[in-house]
């Protein structure tokens, strides 16, 4: 027979669907193609932030940006920031000194950061490479943003290996990243036999002992599920 | 054969696709999914709006609302309205009246029409019904607001049918809708036989018989096409 996809010939083994279903998973594909054109669409409309400084009433400052000069002011909108962040919320809708001042200082945080942070308030588009990923996730963090937070989350999970999983998995808890965490938890306990002689992890023992015992008992928990399958399929 | 989707038996020559083919489709529809959750997620990060009137530094006015008492005031932002609209933006980045004193005012509106339009403008969202797509269309067009008003039209033809298309015909043309003008012409002159016994065309040729020498034209050149069809299908 020929396939009416790919046009190739195949044997009945080697057979997929019947003609019905495959038009049927061509219009579900073509609707769901429509779909993400709207969506696309709708994004692009409620994303559109030609002007940012206009009609601004409030800044925000990177307040220990150690690069020349004072600090720049990133401009924003009290409507905008209240509706992204429950932090921002209560710190603007209460009246705190942030709100009455115009001022919102950020500290532990460069410029370049501050702004793409604001920026993706905006949009929830950013361009991420892993140094600016860890400064977002810090910042979406401390401000509750939980979309940007899963983004950055993502993005570091794609980009977890072997070189990388202990410092992530030690900047994940202090950030409190379950995802990265987990995926990093996953990475190191398959690699047991190469962990104790890395540098990572001898200063992790010193430094924080606990999180050594956390990987200890996951893998730990690890083998017994392990034995326990083992078992479970030697005597069936 | 067995169909690995629906399960039926099916012959030969009711055969689909190869099992490779299946697989990937099936991916691909998985693919497509993810990404529409993703795009929901970002429009509900985006179009986040609790508290509409906090911080808000203008107000839209329904000026000719006739309902009862003093007109109510919907309050927005000036840099959401300038992101959104072309109009907005010229009004309140000019610094005239309307930026000065913070009061828009909208006419030939109603209190109800112009709170949702401004919601739309926020969240890119509404629930519509063919008077409401009418006034978002009538606004949408007059403040520019593209997205919307492809919504409305979007809407309306599908809510078009032979007793309404000479009404909506005549109102696309008053307010520049040329998907619906298109649609309602198709309409019409599929069914010119029993156009000109109708009222709404009898007042149409009244009112603006330009209109009325445009759906002639189009049924014209609808049978010019026909004919030509028709020829060249008789020759071949």
């Amino acid at each position: 027979m020929k396939c009416i996809s790919c046009q190739d010939l195949y044997d009945e083994d080697a057979a997929g669907t019947c003609k019905e279903c495959y038009e049927e998973a061509n219009e579900t594909e073509e609707e769901l193609k429509r779909e993400i054109d709207e969506l696309k669409a709708k994004v692009a409309f409620l994303n559109a932030r030609s002007h940012p400084a206009s009609f601004s009433d409030v800044v925000l400052v990177a307040s220990e940006d150690t690069s020349a000069g004072a600090p720049v002011a990133v401009p924003a909108h009290k409507a905008v920031l209240v509706s992204r962040s429950p932090v921002f919320r209560a710190m603007l809708e209460n009246e705190m000194e942030e709100s009455l001042s115009g001022t919102i200082k950020i500290g532990d945080v460069s410029y370049d950061a501050l702004r793409t942070f604001v920026n993706y308030l905006y949009t929830a588009e950013v361009c991420l490479d892993e140094d600016m990923a860890c400064d977002l996730l810090i910042l979406a963090e401390k401000y509750q943003v939980q979309h940007l937070k899963d983004y950055c989350e993502k993005f570091l999970v794609s980009k977890l290996n072997w070189d990388n999983s202990v410092m992530n998995y030690t900047f994940a808890h202090q950030h409190n990243a379950k995802h990265i965490i987990d995926a990093a938890l996953t990475l190191i306990t398959d690699n047991m036999d190469k962990l104790t002689t890395r540098e990572e992890y001898v200063e992790l023992v010193e430094k924080d002992p606990r999180l050594v015992v956390e990987i200890y008992e996951a893998y730990l928990s690890k083998q017994v599920n392990t034995a326990a399958q083992k078992d479970s399929s030697r005597k069936t």
